[in-house]
């Protein structure tokens, strides 16, 4: 099965609450997931019920830039017992207690034999961390020190229940069709039980495919972009997607990677490599504009998969849009990042604000005044307020003045917003005006 | 009658005082300006007792830029009688009382008929607001806010005994001769009674040309630049200016647009669109050197004939300077702005500031270092204190090592004095020492 | 005698202490130093003992550049007796006590008329002055202003037992062999009895050299640079070296004139006149980095052999590290400049700070990223930890990363380090770790 099929209803669904997102986010969180496996497709499967999508498999051992895809890792069950027969450490209550990708084993040891295999947060002693070890074979188990602290010795009984083997690494996209270039957003899907890493940026991007879709269908003008949505495991997803898509990166004009997206701190934009790229500026203006509380940051090579879209080699336009950032939060990779962590409202916010970033995006435009040589007179086109020498001067008209004078090729609408102070809209508005009365014309430099 | 005839003297007067300055402002006040019409002309005959002008009249029609010269007003007369026959607004108490380019109108309305007509200013009740509706055949009076509250029902004498019709419209050049390349001085003449706004920028234009003539007679060295003085009704005498000066426009390597020029405000400069010209660097540096408090704003395009100047066909390097600004005091356009508001002070301050802002235009070159490979030696030259070892350095010294180590073509003299802290003074005469010893030349780059 | 000869030991000695160092300057201290004369000779001499020097003789008369090798001095004995017959100014209890050049002298003569020629300091009483009349023949003495005000009307004894006649002018290299291109060092030699101007920057150079060709002779891998450090009279002799070295000048990559090296003060650091040039950029991130106090200057015209060297037609990278500043503490140029007022810590600090600036010099390099589409697979290149999922990434992996992504042509490793806030150190062992492994190659763009 190397071909990709086709999962999920035929269009998207309508948008989604904060509150149905956080659903999402509950119902996907006890699923099983790595970089491969059935834990990947049964996570895209859910999100097919909500979006179609399409999934591509690919099989163990493709070269994938300079990787090559990994074995498929599969787990049923794995636990410890004590010497006294109790699982005192239980996959079936938290996936996390098994190092991801753990190979099989079925073993009885001295717990001094087995104590370099358990994995512990001293510092957080309630708390199992979260461990993985895809390119070294390996196994090992997780659970809180309070857990091994409560430990005898004595002869324990091991099993992890898996199979490393050649099958496929899995990923799926979701296309909503507009003009040749396009707008990319990445979220990993790798992630076993922690609900903020990444199921919510996984709903975030689930609910801004479905508005999408319903401002599609509400019969707006022509979309200037077409919307890919990447669902991906981690770092060799977004690889192999790059290996197998060269050409469709090229077409990537901005980019957005989608993490740690419902936590209840404010939003923070890690910029793309370019770091003015026009998806830089427009996150910028959103996020200031609103006067959300937001922090942004220069780009770094660590972080997601902005770290891939951004090798030097590619150098894509793409940022990453989390609230608390990356390894900041005592929750981050430990089971405290459960459904409990994430919040509704930042799920909304955090959507609401990609929406307004796409808005930026599809109407940011350069145009030529048609009539530059001293203001042309808006009065006769009917486009300015008859009486003369108020000390106040409406919104509209400054934005036209404004537009007019920076319709030279060099600005865009945003650089007016911001240059002006004046909201966006507004700025969008007096292009469109002036272009209906044939004063502005789309710059074609 | 469309070629330019000449008034006035056959050259400006001398240099005058901040008070006699004043004068002017007071002498200007009664006449009632608008873009066209016999207040203009008035004006302009005033300033002709001062200055040699070049006067033109250009037909109502012409199609000027976007724009077409309107149709010429005038106006003998206007009052409004109540019913008990008392003229509670008369035009002969202040030429504010109409809306500017008011229609023709004889008439008895009830007051409710009336009312949407009389326009007030109800935050500030005592003072009547000026009005212009000179692209919408129109016409209404302007009123305190008091003065309206106290008016009784019942029918009213309307009379506004104006003309609108075919004629000219007017505007005056006054050139001081120099080099080939041009400096222009603008300022509207459009306004009625308005002291601040802006029959103080004309007087302190009056005073400047009256200052390079007298520096002229004086027998100085030639002047680098030309000097255009410009008073045009605003906005469309400023596109008429352009659009009959296509080609003295191109000639324009520096422009100030004189407004609000008395009041008690700090000075502030509103740079060009360019943002970078020399003017911007050469007011910036006059304003920051002289210790004077004062502001210094982007371009924007709203405020004074700064917007046509530097509209993106013409892009002149065009700075706006005032003391308080477009619309941002309470007195603005109301007939609070009086001559009591403008201060002979400030008159003087502004001109004086163009005055240095003048002579630093002149005076900045770009130099070549003839012996650029080490330090020339000074001494021998008898440019350098004989005595070495002093702890302190002349300041005259420093400023030829610093004219010579940045006499490479990227650097003027201003630069110079920017990055050297030394009075601009002292870097044009150092650079004088070492032109005259042979170390230094213009730069031909 | 015009070619160079060679004195000294034929390799450095080994590296000194700051007490070490503290010697050399109260040893070089007495002797009198001016441009020309056997005080520099004698000067060389000592310096001699510590390094292997190449010492050049240069003929009066010889042009260099816009001057002319100057006359040169030499001084046998100097004083003022008073009407008792007591030497009130002695030049063997300090060479301060006579102006620099003074031709010879015999006479007697009334107060009044040797008064002109009496240097002082009035703000600072019991302070010499320091004072030369190299261009212009001239005589004169330098005392406290305390002493002078003691002195009684009457007929005084002057004698200065001087020459100034044909001979040569004396400077000395000494070069450290590496690579093509070079690194100067260089400390003007031309101050009598003033301890931190400069014999604290000889005594760093004569350290700095020792410590390169320890660092040689302990078999290091082949220096990048070669380091040249002249030790000339100021301005006339570093202008003397540009005029015989044009070629060499031209493979000048960095360059540090050592001054002022010993004080208590914080080191300040001059930019070269580029002001972005690497060794502008390297000291200022070793000052930065270091946590040291320090101050970083914009390039001035003014101060020390940098003025030279950045003169507008060679304009070498060339920067002037000091600790308190040219002309900026009371001590400077006074005989309160003596040996008690250079400390051997700062002598310590000073070359310390340099040495660090060798290192960057010599390690920082331009890669490219061989493997620039994703990131490359470090770990099955053992260059990344096996476990994934751990919150804390090591500062090494970190290096790396950053070196991969921003190895584009368009960064060095010190932008790396100044972009990712890794210790320079760190980001040099990751670049060699990754060019093992075939990861980056250097960039020969």
């Amino acid at each position: 099965m190397n071909g990709p099929s086709t999962a999920g209803p035929s269009t998207a669904g309508p948008s989604m609450t904060g509150k149905e997102m956080h659903e999402l986010v509950t119902r996907l969180y006890p699923l099983c997931r790595s970089i491969t496996g059935d834990g990947v497709r049964a996570t895209l499967d859910v999100i097919g019920e909500h979006l179609p999508l399409r999934v591509h498999e690919v099989p163990t051992g493709t070269p994938v830039l300079d990787w090559h895809v990994p074995r498929e890792w599969n787990i049923r069950d794995a636990y410890v017992r004590d010497p006294a027969g109790r699982k005192v450490i239980d996959f079936t209550a938290s996936n996390l207690h098994v190092v991801g990708y753990s190979v099989p084993v079925s073993a009885t040891m001295p717990l001094r034999e087995l104590r370099p295999r358990l994995h512990t947060l001293p510092a957080q002693p309630a708390l199992v961390p979260y461990r993985t070890s895809y390119w070294s074979e390996d196994w090992g188990f997780c659970l809180s020190q309070e857990t091994l602290d409560g430990l005898e010795e004595g002869d324990y009984e091991v099993v992890i229940d898996s199979t490393l083997a050649d099958g496929h690494l899995t990923y799926a996209e979701h296309v909503v069709p507009g003009g040749e270039e396009e707008v990319l957003i990445s979220c990993h899907v790798c992630h076993p039980s922690l609900a903020n890493d990444n199921l919510a940026g996984v709903a975030v991007a689930v609910e801004l495919a479905r508005r999408l879709g319903e401002a599609g269908r509400a019969g707006e003008a022509g979309r200037r972009y077409t919307y890919r949505f990447l669902f991906a495991p981690g770092t060799i997803g977004s690889i192999t997607w790059l290996a197998r898509n060269r050409q469709a990166a090229g077409r990537i004009r901005h980019g957005l990677v989608l993490a740690c997206a419902g936590d209840a701190g404010a939003l923070t934009y890690k910029r793309s490599r370019r770091g003015e790229a026009e998806i830089d500026r427009a996150v910028a203006y959103v996020l200031e504009s609103s006067g959300r509380p937001h922090r942004t940051l220069d780009f770094s090579p660590y972080g997601y998969d902005e770290r891939q879209y951004c090798s030097p080699g590619f150098n894509l336009p793409v940022g990453c849009l989390t609230r608390s950032t990356y390894a900041s939060y005592p929750e981050y990779h430990t089971s405290a990042d459960e459904p409990g962590f994430v919040l509704p409202e930042s799920l909304e916010d955090t959507a609401q604000t990609c929406w307004e970033v796409f808005q930026v995006l599809e109407a940011d435009r350069r145009y030529t005044n048609l009539s530059p040589y001293g203001e042309p007179q808006l009065g006769r086109r009917g486009l300015y307020g008859a009486l003369g020498g108020r000390s106040d001067t409406q919104q509209a008209q400054l934005a036209m003045l404004w537009v007019l004078n920076l319709s030279d090729g060099d600005h865009t609408l945003l650089d007016v917003a911001r240059r002006s102070g004046l909201p966006f809209a507004s700025v969008v508005a007096a292009a469109e005006s002036l272009r209906e009365a044939g004063l502005v014309a789309e710059w074609t430099g």
